[in-house]
C-alpha cells in the first residue's frame, strides 16, 4: 500500500535537484569554517532595523482581539491598494488585493483560484524552481517556454508554441529571477496580444500571473512595467520578504488587476476569502499585517547590491566571465567556466564558496550568484573566482 | 467565460453558510454597543501575558539569519517531539513533526499528503464547518458520518456505513468542536478495528485524521487518548491558537504517529517538506518559531473556562435549556428552545447577543456558546437567555 499521494511525489520529483543542493548547503555552512554563501536569497547581515522596530511595536498588543483570526486587516490592504497604485499607474482597490503568507501563498492561491485539475501552466525557463513543484501539487501541469537565450527576453514564438487548448495560464516573472531581466512595455504588450489571440483561439481565458517579488529591487533607475497594466487578466503576486530580506515572516499579496471586467473582477474578489481558507487559512500573521504601514517604508540597501554587483561583475569580467548584467533582482547570471556548472560549483564549494549551479534552474551550463552575501564574502570569495576563471 | 474555478466554487459553496453568518457578526459587532459575542473561539479579554512575552523575545534578532528561510526550527521540532512523547506516552522523534501554520496548515497538508483527487474523506457531523471546504479545495470528497445524537459518540455503524472502495481517511476531532466529547479509549480502539477491516477490504489503507487542537483543553481531570496510540495510520494535527486564544499568530504541527510501519514513516517524513513548500511553503513564522518552548509552557485559564461552563450550564439549565456538559474545547452545544435556531439566534440578536446556530454544523436545531466570551459577557448576555428560554 502506497503511503505518499501521487500528487504529493510529482511534487517532490520536481523539486529533487534543488532538495538535495539545499540539503548539501545546509551540511556545508553547519560544519562552520568561513564559507561564502551565494546560493539562497537569504540574509548574512543583521536584520533591518526598521523591520525589528516594526515588529517590537506589531507584537505590543493594543486591543482584547490583537490576536484573533485576521483575514486581512483593512487598513494593511488600504496602504497597498495605494502604494500599488501610485507604483503601477492602476487603480487598485483594497478588495482587488488579498494578503498571503508572502509569494509563495499567493502564487499556490493564484493557482487554485482559477484553474481546476490538468490544466496547463506556461513557465519560463530559466526560471524560479518552485514553479513546476507548486504547479504539480496543485494537480497542475507545467510546460516549459525557453526565454530567449542571448537577452532572456520573452520569446514569444516559443510560448506561442507552448500553448495548447489545455492552456490556462502563462507565468511572467519580472524583474527576472536568475537573469535580472525587466521586461519593457512592448514586450507585454505583444504577449497581450498573443494571449488575448490564443484565448479567443481555444475558447478559454489564459490567466497572466506576474511573479513580482522583485518588482522594487532595480537597479540604474530602471522603470518597471507590470502585465497587469497591459492584459486585463493578469494577477500579481507579491513578497515583502525580498525587499526586507526576510523571507521567514511571511507576508505578500495577490493582486487582480483593476483593467479585469467588472463581472470577473467582482467574482475573483468574492472567492478570495473562501478559497484561502479552503487552502489552509494562508493569511499573515497579525504581527506583520500591523506591520504594512511601516514595512512598505523599509528597504534593504539598493545602493549597497548595486556596488556588490559591480565589484563582482568588474573583476570576474576582468578574468574572463561571462555574466549578465541584472537589470534587478540581487542575482547575477552567467556561464559556468568549463560549461559544466556542477563540476565548477563542485570546485568552488572545494573552496570555501558556494553559488547555485544552474542545473537548479535546467541550464546546467549555467551558474547563479546571490548578491545577498556580503560585502567581506564577496573580497573573500574573489581569489578561487580567479582560480577557477 | 467562468473565472473562478470549479473546485474554488465548490469550496466557497461548502462555506457559504458560514460565510454569510461569519460576515453577519462582522457588521453587527461594528456596529459597536455591548454586544456579547459568543460566535466564533475569538479572544474577548487582552492577549496572555506569557505568549507577548515571548512574541517580544522572538523578534529581537540574535544572528544575521533570524528572519532567514525557516521551514522548522530543529529545537522547536525537539520540544514538541518530547512534550508530544510525555503527553501521549508514544515515542516522538522530531522527525515526526512538521511546523505548519496553525491546524489549518496542517490539515491542509495532511490531505495532500496522502490523498488525491477523487478521494473520499468521512467527516463528524456535527463537526468544525471547514473541512468540507478544505476537501474541496483539494478535490476530495467529504462523507459526511453523523455522530450518536444523544452522546456525541463515534458511531461506528455510521462510520462503517460512509466507506466505499474510493475512503482514504476518517477525520476524528477530539475533543470535539462543538459538543466538547472527548472519546474514551474503547471507542478508539473499536474505530481502529473497524479501519483495519474496511481497509482489508477496500484494498487501499485508510488513514485517520486526528484533529486534536483542543487536546489540552480539559475539564474535571479528563483524561486524553489519542488516535495515534491505537491506529498507527495516524496523523495528528494541533495547533496552539486554541491554548493560546491567539488564531491571528499561526502555529501549529501536523505529526506521524510513532507507531507508522517504519517503511512508511520514513517515506512521509521524507515527503513532508517537499509537500509543505509546493502547498504554498506552510511553515509558520520565524518569531513563531522561536517562542515555542516558551508557548509550550502557555495556556488560557481553563479553571476560567470551567466556572464560565458552569455558571452558563447552571443558569440555561434551572431555564430549561437542554445543555450538553463538554468534557474539554471551550463550548457548550445545546438545544436552541422553539426547535429553529437560526430564529433563537435572531431573537438573541436583537437582545445584543450572538451564538451560532447549529445550522452552520448542518444541525438546524441546535446553537453553540463559546466560552472565549468574557464573564462580563455572561452576566449581561443572561437575561436574554432567560427571555427566550
Amino acid at each position: 500500500m502506497a503511503s505518499v499521494s501521487a500528487r504529493g511525489l510529482a511534487a517532490a520529483d520536481e523539486f529533487a535537484t534543488v532538495r538535495r543542493f539545499f540539503e548539501a548547503v545546509m551540511a556545508r555552512t553547519a560544519e562552520g569554517g568561513d564559507v561564502c554563501d551565494f546560493t539562497f536569497g537569504n540574509p548574512h547581515e543583521m536584520p533591518l532595523p526598521g523591520l525589528v522596530a516594526a515588529l517590537r511595536q506589531s507584537v505590543e498588543p493594543l486591543r482584547e482581539d490583537w490576536f484573533a483570526y485576521n483575514p486581512g486587516q483593512p487598513e494593511a490592504r488600504e496602504v497597498i491598494a495605494g502604494a500599488l497604485s501610485r507604483e503601477l499607474g492602476l487603480g487598485f482597490e483594497p478588495e482587488d488585493v488579498t494578503l498571503t503568507q508572502g509569494a509563495f501563498g499567493a502564487i499556490a492561491l493564484a493557482f487554485r483560484l482559477v484553474m481546476d485539475a490538468g490544466a496547463e501552466v506556461v513557465i519560463p525557463v530559466p526560471g524560479w524552481f518552485c514553479y513546476a513543484p507548486m504547479l504539480r501539487a496543485a494537480d497542475l501541469v507545467p510546460v516549459r517556454a525557453p526565454l530567449d537565450p542571448e537577452r532572456f527576453d520573452l520569446d514569444l514564438a516559443a510560448i506561442e508554441a507552448a500553448i495548447t487548448p489545455r492552456t490556462r495560464m502563462v507565468v511572467v516573472n519580472s524583474p527576472h529571477n536568475p537573469t535580472g531581466r525587466i521586461y519593457p512595455r512592448a514586450a507585454l504588450e505583444a504577449l497581450a496580444g498573443l494571449l488575448e489571440a490564443a484565448s479567443a483561439r481555444i475558447g478559454s481565458r489564459i490567466w497572466l500571473l506576474s511573479d513580482e517579488p522583485y518588482r522594487r529591487i532595480r537597479f540604474d533607475g530602471n522603470g518597471f512595467v507590470s502585465p497587469a497594466a497591459v492584459y486585463p487578466w493578469t494577477l500579481i503576486d507579491y513578497s515583502y520578504g525580498k525587499v526586507l530580506l526576510a523571507p521567514g515572516q511571511r507576508l505578500g499579496y495577490l493582486a487582480l488587476s483593476p483593467l479585469l471586467p467588472a463581472a470577473e473582477r467582482a467574482a475573483l474578489r468574492e472567492a478570495f476569502f473562501s478559497c484561502q481558507m479552503a487552502l489552509g487559512w494562508g493569511f499573515p500573521d497579525s504581527v506583520m499585517q500591523y506591520a504594512v504601514p511601516a514595512l512598505e517604508e523599509v528597504s534593504i540597501d539598493i545602493a549597497a547590491l548595486a556596488a556588490r554587483r559591480e565589484r563582482l561583475l568588474g573583476a570576474l569580467g576582468a578574468w574572463g566571465y561571462r555574466l549578465t548584467r541584472p537589470e534587478g533582482t540581487f542575482y547575477l547570471w552567467g556561464a559556468a567556466p568549463g560549461g559544466d556548472a556542477v563540476r565548477f560549483a563542485e570546485a568552488l564549494a572545494e573552496r570555501g564558496v558556494l553559488v547555485m549551479p544552474g542545473t537548479l534552474f535546467e541550464r546546467p551550463g549555467d551558474f547563479r550568484i546571490s548578491l545577498t552575501a556580503n560585502a567581506a564574502m564577496i573580497e573573500r570569495a574573489l581569489p578561487a573566482f580567479r582560480a577557477l576563471a
